[in-house]
């Protein structure tokens, strides 16, 4: 078992979301060893209900990561059961948000951890042990960050747009409560100023959604701005559509042009050095690397295990060209 | 469906605990009416668990009457299932207090309710709907009372001394904290006072941990002692042996004869006007009767649903035998 401390001292940080990151992480998890590899995910979209702390993300990653999450729904646990919610619902409760009985369980464990002091990062690591795994999923910190949606119906918290409205309000901005008051785990800025870091890989997950909460935490923005090892991201989006949710809808609201060269302009050349992009979208190549950021071109969909290890290779040994 | 207000006015009250009360309790139901029957379940148990408020006598009548509750087990509901606990467990969770999926699902629903403000009178009352049950079981109060065994091995919370302990430490005292500042519901103390009231029936429940923690909130004591209405108990004991947990240790232990002699002597005169007490006890009468109070002999275990029903019509005949 890894325990994580200043020595923990990764080669790769990436930056993940839920169900498209996790799916990268997934393959980078192939191609590196636990203590090679710090995977930090986003906090943004957790929220309390039924009275428990639930970080969807982090979830997502834990059980992708151990072969438990279920790919047919894109949420939840494979083969989980539904008595609770069906009792709750019976009797009248708030049934909106699908909860199966085995992933209640690690909501209902990490709150009764959180009510008695011990912090979120110290709760995931152990459930990422309860899971047999040996990579470490973290929080980017302990402290609150709540995504909040502007939309034209009002101000709507992260899971309210996302399940509740399906995303159908139109968004007009999107901010991060908490962010800057938010601390940094120590561990992740020690990582990220180590000379063994070799790459930052930013997740094809949503850049407003699931990458921004990530960055607005504290001086993360800023570390990763300074960071000396090459930074780059896997584009969410294949043309004008991207592979899950709401990320294309939300461009086009916003008035981002939607396709990956908008990814590139997002992060921009302070954030990232080089951008993975679709081969279908090769003519996007000359105006990103105008941008000074670096193309590389291939399938980015990952529809197998073979497929997530494929991209997660190439990431990485893109990223090692970025080296200097 | 029956709505509660001052012009509730049962005909017979009945205070109950858990399991034993809730087998007499069923009995009174084939007998009364809905808008006849108050009952009213001890809330001393109550406790929070995982981050929810659970209450576990008024569950057990909620199940038991409505024909859900899990007869062999002695708690819980029938069929359950077992998926949050194994869970929660395999993450090594606190899993001492066996809940099931279904019995857990009431839980966070009562609780989701409590937090946003309701009482726990109400939630109580559409929980009974919420199980097809016209009856109304009551808290006696929307406040806190917790029952607190003062062991030789330390102030024990009801759970702790009862689930974690097993019983085994010897008690020394028992106190109803918050009972003093409680308020009782105004309904309860109007069908008190009501001339419509024929009996008030206290179950064969445990007089300390289950009728002692009703009887402490506020003015109870002091209501029931002026009672008009005939007050009676069925003793929840034959010979030396209460039909189910401590009852008989603790008196043991707290210096009483552990008969039904001692149980009618513990309620007196002032609260009971009868006992109905055990046929094989008939030697015990001349003594309880000696203290002001009437005895009613008769088979009191009840181990069908023929048995629930007979008893109750029996407690009722007896009381009304005591109106003068």
């Amino acid at each position: 078992m890894m325990t994580i401390s200043k020595e923990f001292t990764p080669s790769h940080i990436v930056l993940s979301g839920g169900v498209g990151g996790a799916k990268l992480v997934q393959g980078l998890t192939a191609c590196l060893d636990a203590e090679q590899l710090m995977i930090i995910g986003n906090i943004g979209d957790d929220f309390e209900h039924w009275g428990f702390h639930i970080s969807p993300d982090l979830d997502t990653l834990l059980y992708t990561l151990s072969g438990v999450s279920n790919q047919a729904l894109g949420w939840g646990r494979e083969g989980d059961t539904w008595a609770v919610l069906e009792e709750v619902s019976r009797l009248g409760g708030d049934a909106w948000f699908q909860l199966g009985d085995r992933d209640l369980a690690v909501h209902i464990e990490r709150s009764s951890r959180l009510r008695r002091g011990e912090s979120l990062s110290a709760i995931t690591m152990s459930f990422c042990r309860g899971f047999g795994l040996e990579y470490n999923i973290l929080p980017p910190s302990d402290d609150c960050v709540r995504t909040v949606v502007t939309t034209k119906v009002g101000d709507l918290d992260f899971q309210e747009y996302f399940v509740r409205h399906k995303c159908e309000p139109a968004v007009v901005g999107i901010s991060y409560d908490g962010g800057e008051k938010a601390r940094l785990l120590p561990f992740i800025e020690s990582a990220l100023h180590n000379p063994s870091l070799r790459a930052v890989i930013i997740s094809p997950s949503n850049p407003f959604l699931s990458v921004a909460p990530i960055l607005a935490i504290s001086n993360f923005r800023e570390l990763l701005t300074n960071c000396d090892a090459p930074r780059i991201v896997i584009s969410p989006m294949i043309g004008a559509k991207a592979f899950k949710g709401p990320t294309a809808k939300i461009m086009g609201e916003l008035g981002y042009e939607m396709s990956s060269f908008a990814v590139a302009a997002y992060y921009s050349s302070n954030l990232i050095d080089g951008i993975v992009i679709d081969v279908t979208d090769s003519v996007l190549a000359p105006r990103i690397e105008a941008l000074g950021i670096k193309t590389f071109m291939t399938d980015i969909s990952m529809n197998s295990l073979k497929d997530k290890k494929r991209l997660a290779k190439q990431a990485i040994q893109f990223s090692e060209s970025l080296l200097e």
